[in-house]
């Protein structure tokens, strides 16, 4: 028997927030319930807006949606300086945690939320949706195979976007008492993600910020670099930015094989996604061209991959609501490795690009 | 009145002299005239694998090439260091030259080949084929164009083969007294070449080597990783390898327009080369999807590129010969510059990963 959809109370009305109310509506097993916001008629224009059920409780506080019983798991979209206090407050109300990211401004923040979810017995899960697309599987499948990829010995991720002059003053993003680390903890979130991914989340041992990074007046960081090796010699750089044009680019090369995609935390397309692989490359005869060549693969999902996202969130929370399940691990330790190496980035970078040892 | 074709000695018979054989008989104002090995026979050999003519000159040294005084050019496939001895013999005895890559183990040498060309009155040119592409001055206009470019901020290059163990054991790239800059003298010098290429040839102010440089037992690099910081804040990084499955990368991104192509030095087929631009990319409402998306870009050459260097640099030596022109300083300009970046390379690999000046 089918248990009743999980519901959701959102924290705030931001920009996201939209997207991922969209998402709860498409996701089967979730449901809009529940919106708060600072002032209860952004709230009401918000869940008009973004198609909450007429039914749907509209507050003029984050801490009531906390306090309503009925709400099951909430999502907080909150600038990043705010996480400890309401993601820690919504784990002690027992709600289950769909967290954006960056998760927190530091990994001693973020265990301190694991810490409360943990003593609560609640899920929690970060908000990084291309996770959760079909493609990231297929990729996953064809990195894990060793006669096709081989061992991992590099990966490259690129993610900017060419802010415009109201983003670069006035976003949340460039704000150092908001989401203080600025470009690095919001698109370098991604490329640090899709390079623990590729490395199937074996945390490098150490991490170098490479010289050219760009402040702002205030400190925050608008692009920078870094490079990454781990103990058996793999390595990678990321490249993240607010001041260049719109790119998404991840490649993963193997003794055998290499993988590229350029589309990795937004695909092109909501209904198709696709990747590039290539095997055992060579070259034809007098090095005139390559044999074989590269090839396409392009997955389907009926689901854009945030509505997946809400779904396997909502499908732990219902193991654990209406089951006998424990929240999943996995995730927690994903967002965390990520932390530790956006941590170790932040550090080379303060302390005049020094290597900086990645600490478990 | 069309001018007699450029006479072509070729000194050894290297795997990548059969291409360049093949590349000057197809070119329409260059032919092949004479070849000299140590062995005489190795040279019969080669001209008649590879197509000279029966009136073609064998010869059992380099030494007879260069004092055939109908030669005009010599190609120079040998191993790096003996580039310093044999591209100056070259010069000084008015022989025109088409210098393998990289063309020398360091900028002191290669100057003095310079030197020798330069009082010689003799034309230079390095053997980086891609660069005589149509798709390379499509790709060129792309980035010049501001509106649709804008503002050069990051490149990366990726350029990695996986050498077999015959190749590992006893390849030229692999042994100290013969090519010493090993890989990144090899793979290397295109990753750097397309660096400079996109930056406009614009030297990079430092160059960092970054840790998990692979060496062989004879202490030959294998693979390594750079990354390269200009003056006006822009960046690169690049990786080259032995030891990754074939991939050949470089992504250019600018505040406006983005440039990928990955098949840089080689293109997949000998006809047809793509690459991919994005122009001020944004998103789908809800960011659901990219608008616009990139855009794909074939472009179609009737002649291959090794082909198409050999005409230009015949065209160079022509000028020279059959006219008042003097030699293209072009040329040995991008040599030069991308000598001195791979000696910063090596220099910080050799100083423990310190950055490292480039200085003209």
């Amino acid at each position: 028997m089918a248990t009743p959809p999980i519901k959701f109370g959102i924290l705030g009305c931001a920009d996201i927030a939209r997207k991922v109310s969209r998402a709860i509506i498409l996701s089967p097993n979730s449901t809009l319930y529940a919106v708060g916001s600072r002032s209860v008629e952004k709230a009401a224009k918000f869940a008009k807006e973004n198609g909450f059920p007429e039914t749907a409780k509209v507050y003029g506080s984050y801490d009531a949606v906390l306090d309503d019983p009925d709400v099951d798991a909430v999502y907080i979209p909150l600038p990043t300086s705010l996480h400890i206090k309401w993601a820690v407050l919504a784990a002690q109300k027992k709600k289950h945690l769909l967290l954006e990211k960056p998760v927190a401004l530091n990994v001693g923040e973020l265990d301190a939320i694991l810490e409360a979810c943990e003593s609560s017995g609640v899920q929690i899960m970060d908000a990084t949706m291309w996770m959760h697309h079909p493609r990231t599987a297929k990729m996953r499948e064809f990195l894990s195979d060793n006669s096709m990829f081989g061992e991992l010995k590099t990966m490259h991720s690129c993610f900017t976007f060419a802010a415009n002059k109201d983003f670069l003053e006035n976003d949340i993003r460039v704000k150092p008492d908001l989401d203080a680390l600025g470009a690095l903890g919001d698109v370098g979130w991604y490329c640090t993600r899709s390079i623990l991914w590729a490395a199937d989340f074996e945390l490098p041992k150490s991490v170098l910020a490479l010289r050219g990074t760009v402040f702002n007046s205030s400190g925050v960081i608008l692009a920078c670099s870094a490079s990454l090796l781990w103990e058996d010699g793999k390595t990678a750089t990321f490249h993240c930015s607010f001041l260049s044009n719109l790119t998404m680019d991840v490649t993963v090369v193997g003794t055998n094989g290499t993988l590229h995609f350029h589309d990795f935390v937004i695909p092109f397309e909501e209904r198709n996604a696709s990747f590039s692989t290539s095997v055992k490359s060579g070259f034809a005869e007098l090095v005139t061209g390559w044999e074989p060549k590269p090839s396409q693969h392009t997955v389907t999902t009926e689901l854009p991959q945030e509505a997946l996202m809400v779904t396997e969130f909502s499908r732990l929370v219902g193991g654990i609501k209406f089951g006998n399940a424990k929240p999943e691990k996995k995730w927690p330790m994903l967002s965390r490795k990520t932390q530790l190496v956006l941590d170790a980035v932040k550090a080379s970078i303060e302390r005049g690009y020094e290597t900086v040892e990645v600490m478990n």
